[in-house]
């Protein structure tokens, strides 16, 4: 692409750098930016900027928070011997839309992936270790992303903690709501076989 | 959504007021920003606020540059008698990537369309018509997309200077460069038809 404007080939490169976001995207949006008022542009940049500076974690569960704890580890009510280790904070806000889990949460930042050079020692796993050394850990539920990636993670931690006297459980694999059988694969359909539940318990879930 | 943190959550409102970019590609794309180094933020806020206080505009021809004539109207080895009117910098960008066209741009910076609310006073119309009151203008391309307000703009603009002693064209309708004849709609067919060219002429466009 050749730009008649530095200032334009400088923010196109930079929007372009965004995950799944190419040069013609990148210029789409800028030039949206150009075609409104400037307040959008200034309110965008300090929004981004005060994200990246102000930004705390929450020093017991890893998660994004604005202050020292977050909100669900602030929260008297919630059970925190109960916790479901998550990837990202994505999978702490699904999860919360459920409205059916009270336990804490504890995010690992990743998943350990060698392809991606991400390590096991670059996630927040000796945290989750120390917890539970600690004692005051009932149950661990694994919440990651059933792929090769999120398995190898699970392993990774169950190995170190199935010494302690805790129940350690993984989020049920089988058919989502609203999809037909004949489409699913069929490692999800004979897990869901295996897993099968009750009927009553599973009219109990609706 | 349910944001653990207002600052995520302004950073999120403001992204996916970006057209095209919804509020799960929005996390994704602000959750990117934290994992990466400050640099990265601060790149990305710079570069767009300079874009949207500096720019200029040409003006003689309404493109995006950095000065107040783009370096194409600066260009003496251009033909300032031949304009081609492009709706956006991006045609700009497309029409010198052909290296066809060694003539001067006017862009009109939108088209007329009253579904969206842009009227004629709001495009750069009546300088367009200035330049070839003045008389030195003997050639107009229209090169606006083939869509109805494209074709309602060609006609508004040319119904102002059908009566000036200047050619007026528009780019070439038709089949695609390695696009199948089978799927091609009637208009443009047709449109291909009435227009054919002489063999040889095809020839030398090669």
């Amino acid at each position: 692409m050749n730009f008649p404007s530095k200032l334009l080939e400088n923010a196109v490169n930079e929007v372009s750098q965004l995950p799944g976001i190419g040069k013609r995207t990148a210029l789409r949006l800028v030039l949206h930016l150009l075609r409104q008022p400037a307040d959008q542009t200034a309110g965008l940049t300090t929004a981004l900027l005060g994200l990246r500076n102000d930004i705390k974690y929450c020093k017991n569960c890893h998660t994004i928070s604005d202050r020292e704890l977050c909100e669900i580890c602030e929260n008297p009510s919630r059970d925190n011997s109960i916790i479901c280790v998550v990837e990202d904070i994505r999978d702490v806000m699904a999860l919360e839309n459920t409205q059916l889990f009270k336990g804490h949460y504890h995010v690992l930042g990743g998943k350990i992936s060698p392809i991606d050079g991400v390590a096991p020692s670059q996630l927040n796993i000796v945290t989750l270790i120390n917890k539970v050394k600690e004692g005051k850990v009932k149950e661990i539920i694994f919440a990651l992303s059933s792929t090769m990636e999120g398995d190898t993670t699970n392993f990774y931690i169950y190995k170190q903690i199935k010494d302690f006297d805790i129940i350690t459980s993984t989020i049920a694999r089988g058919i989502a709501i609203g999809d037909e059988l004949e489409y699913a694969d069929e490692i999800t359909l004979g897990r869901s076989l295996i897993h099968r539940v009750p009927f009553e318990n599973s009219l109990k879930m609706l």
